[in-house]
């Protein structure tokens, strides 16, 4: 089912009765591609978990809709919480990240600033990122967003995820670089709360970085033979650790 | 360890002591980029599997190389070969299937054309398509191009696939038209010598095209709670195939 993006108060959503507005370019892209809202239900996400039923409430081509019904959705909070820590490459190649972060099910991306990595001006990044996942979002038919940070240094990003089993994603290069062993210590035994993925610039950790890393606990995250760009890294680590949940997985091979 | 693509004859490929000449495009890549040729040795890739260690046979910015020493790469042959029989999508879409099929170690690269999908006027598209792949053969540290067929019909890359195990990668609603269940057959006790994702578009498998899959055998991959757009789903898919191998891993969940 189609879902459109509703902006809400975090601190005090809107409840069953309540009728609320649609921003204009999401009123005018339900009522332009469809049709006119008419006298059917919609469904609208709010980015924060919750997924409206909702009616329009006015006449024609109205952005007034009323709330019918509020729910959750089990997926979003099925498995450990996922963080994507990735270093900001260039341009379109982040986009990329922020888009497949939020198809992937990630639940927060820390851009990381790198000394190897690239820094974009700034200026209008947020907002296109921002764009970018509220699309993804309505697309992937998922109904909270990513926490998304602001660029920040890896201590920073590492002082972020003391509660998370931490990750890095990379070539055989980058593993050694790491230093980790094959194996996991008694306390991967449990499932952790949370996973965190940190992926590298293109010309990789600096050695003081790497050792920032394996001071954290990090271990090494197997993405194959070859050399994946940065984008690709942070796609595949994703997709693994969805789908291999808390036990590592491949890790370490 | 940079990468230089030679276009060879694949039927008589060079041999230590020959000595061959780069594309003008390539030529000046390596001259522009790196300050001249030099006294060094460099590394060449053919896209048949071979690497051809290299020293410059002219004076100043010559494109002609003698060839020092020829090598496979143990790498290309590891594991089941690989092949992605993906829609066509629009544009920048498809492109990054086909530049991330040759990241993520795809053998076989069949552009499918499906009911729903969506074929754009093919000038250029193919001259831009092996483009990519060049480029992504160059960055990723392989020396093996995927094979990249012409679009082509399901039943058609159906016929080409009759070696492989086969899967079909989707969100929970492609997994339910497909019909198929959970856990392995007795043929699954094997590794199979190839497995084949087929990846459909962002309108789904027509009922007729998914009773073709399931004739032939396809069983489902899961990829996730959520809906995947095309190129993200051929990626994933790809993520996963490569690191479990022929096991199939999470297929059917």
């Amino acid at each position: 089912m189609r879902q459109f993006f509703l902006v809400v108060d975090p601190a005090a959503p809107p409840v069953p009765g309540d009728v609320v507005g649609l921003e204009p370019d999401e009123a005018h892209h339900l009522q332009g591609v469809l049709r006119g809202a008419g006298d059917r239900s919609w469904c609208l996400v709010d980015g924060y978990g919750r997924r409206y039923t909702a009616r329009a409430a006015g006449e024609g081509r109205t952005s007034r809709f009323e709330i019918l019904a509020v729910a959750g959705d089990p997926r979003e909070d099925a498995g450990p919480r996922l963080t994507l820590a990735c270093a900001v490459v260039k341009g379109r190649h982040f986009e990329l990240v922020v888009e497949k972060a939020v198809e992937l099910g990630a639940h927060r991306l820390l851009p990381l600033v790198t000394a190897r990595g690239v820094i974009e001006p700034g200026d209008g990044r947020r907002a296109r990122w921002d764009a970018l996942m509220r699309a993804a979002l309505k697309q992937s038919g998922r109904c909270r967003l990513p926490e998304l940070a602001e660029p920040l240094s890896l201590p920073a990003a590492l002082a972020a995820c003391t509660e998370d089993r931490l990750l890095v994603g990379g070539a055989p290069a980058e593993r050694d670089l790491l230093g980790a062993g094959r194996g996991a210590g008694p306390a991967d035994a449990t499932t952790p709360a949370g996973l965190a993925l940190f992926i590298g610039p293109e010309g990789g950790w600096t050695p003081p970085e790497a050792a920032l890393l394996t001071a954290a606990g990090a271990r090494p995250l197997d993405l194959g033979p070859f050399t994946l760009r940065t984008e690709t890294a942070a796609i595949a680590g994703l997709v693994l650790l969805r789908a291999l949940g808390g036990d590592g997985g491949p890790a370490g091979s």
